[in-house]
């Protein structure tokens, strides 16, 4: 039995979430679907990640047990003619037959944008979180390294059971035009993230931004560990999951 | 009475054009109710450039005269208020008396965005064309230099009536990553432009870049006035335009 892996990019604005739910359109249920149409086989995929809703994907991976005989190229052609035009298959792969996902992944790397501007930007409006005032970008990214190294995150996630250690690797907040507009791409790696991770960081860390919070209570509030002292939840629609690397094969969007 | 002029951002999807049209849903049309819901005036709003369904805007420029007593600052925000979220006001100041966002304007700015990559990026579906071959870049940009000077543009525009005569400034053609993708942006700037001006020459260039074209073949059909020798147009979801330059004050889009 072949394992095959793909990389996935979407828009999330119409989806409700990657993985499949009782109600409502999911990235998981429109590639089963493309999957099924070409092969015949009704099997479910595994996917590396698992966005909400209104969250995009530029390196999203995904595997599925099959038999098909069918080549990677015309499976990568066949797959993008059948998916709708809010999800491509990015590359395809042969993967090892114990290749999981979401279990060999070693590491996950998102980005936030938050749109920097007094006035609404239409053409960002679904990849960005506008915050029309001032901020402290300095105290946001002297914030953002407390992030770094192995840490309880708790206090930025929603519980659902298990551990709630990971080692983030990566935490950079970067000022970037685009298309001329200010814009701060948040950059978050980590071996794992919990489910609202990034979302409930990006708002924190927005509020040391807004002076509301200072640095070191950033600090004093992700060693708590209690969700309840973190800030807001930031929207889905900023938020990408730009790649997940893997111990061999490294499937990796090439920017963010 | 006062002259306002407003610079503009929208996106170009879900629009029939910028123009008010019988049928369909205009950028004007939903200015014009915006701005009388409020001042109470049912004024003809003027627009600097004429843009098609499905074409993007960051520094389109609009003037409107009006008795209305309310700040510039009242004005923008009450406007971004009432705009729908594909619309916004970037800019509001008082023009002179004799300041027409048409005819006034010295110079307009588009960008194309050239999709170079083999597979669809969802992300990037509304604002590129995408071409999956081979591109000869170095050939492009070569053609694209014999546009800059004064020029009969017959070849590249629907001649509806009058002059077709234009003095192009800027004829760019860069390579830039966008989220990691390629993409060739096309910048264009003359004094005015022919209508599906700018697609014509990017639909052109590209046959130039796929090697169906010589650059010298190019500069004939430039030369030619004959629209039929034209390549295809290119469609309209690529196109943006980017700034329109006025004798004084410049009220430019930062960036394409």
């Amino acid at each position: 039995m072949r394992n095959i892996a793909i990389q996935l990019a979407y828009d999330g604005t119409d989806f409700v979430g990657s993985q499949y739910q009782r109600t409502g359109r999911s990235v998981q249920a429109v590639l089963e679907q493309a999957w099924t149409r070409l092969t015949g086989e009704d099997q479910r995929w595994t996917f590396a990640g698992r966005t909400d809703a209104g969250v995009h994907a530029h390196g999203q991976v995904a595997n599925v047990r099959t038999t098909t005989t069918h080549s990677l190229p015309t499976i990568q052609r066949a797959l993008n003619a059948l998916l709708p035009r809010d999800v491509a298959v990015r590359d395809v792969w042969e993967a090892e037959p114990e290749f999981h996902a979401r279990f060999s992944a070693v590491r996950r790397e998102y980005r936030y944008t938050i749109l920097h501007e007094p006035w609404p930007v239409p053409l960002l409006r679904r990849t960005s979180w506008q915050i029309t005032g001032a901020l402290d970008v300095a105290a946001m990214q002297a914030a953002a390294t407390l992030l770094l190294g192995e840490h309880d995150f708790a206090t930025f996630g929603v519980v659902d059971a298990g551990p709630t250690v990971r080692v983030c690797t990566e935490a950079m907040i970067t000022p970037e035009l685009r298309d001329g507009y200010r814009t701060l791409v948040v950059a978050l790696g980590a071996n794992g993230f919990l489910r609202h991770m990034v979302r409930a960081i990006v708002g924190t860390l927005v509020e040391v931004g807004q002076r509301k919070r200072s640095v070191s209570d950033f600090g004093a509030v992700l060693a708590s560990r209690d969700r309840r002292k973190a800030g807001p939840t930031a929207p889905p629609h900023g938020l990408s999951l730009v790649a997940v690397i893997y111990g061999g094969r490294l499937p990796q969007a090439s920017g963010c």
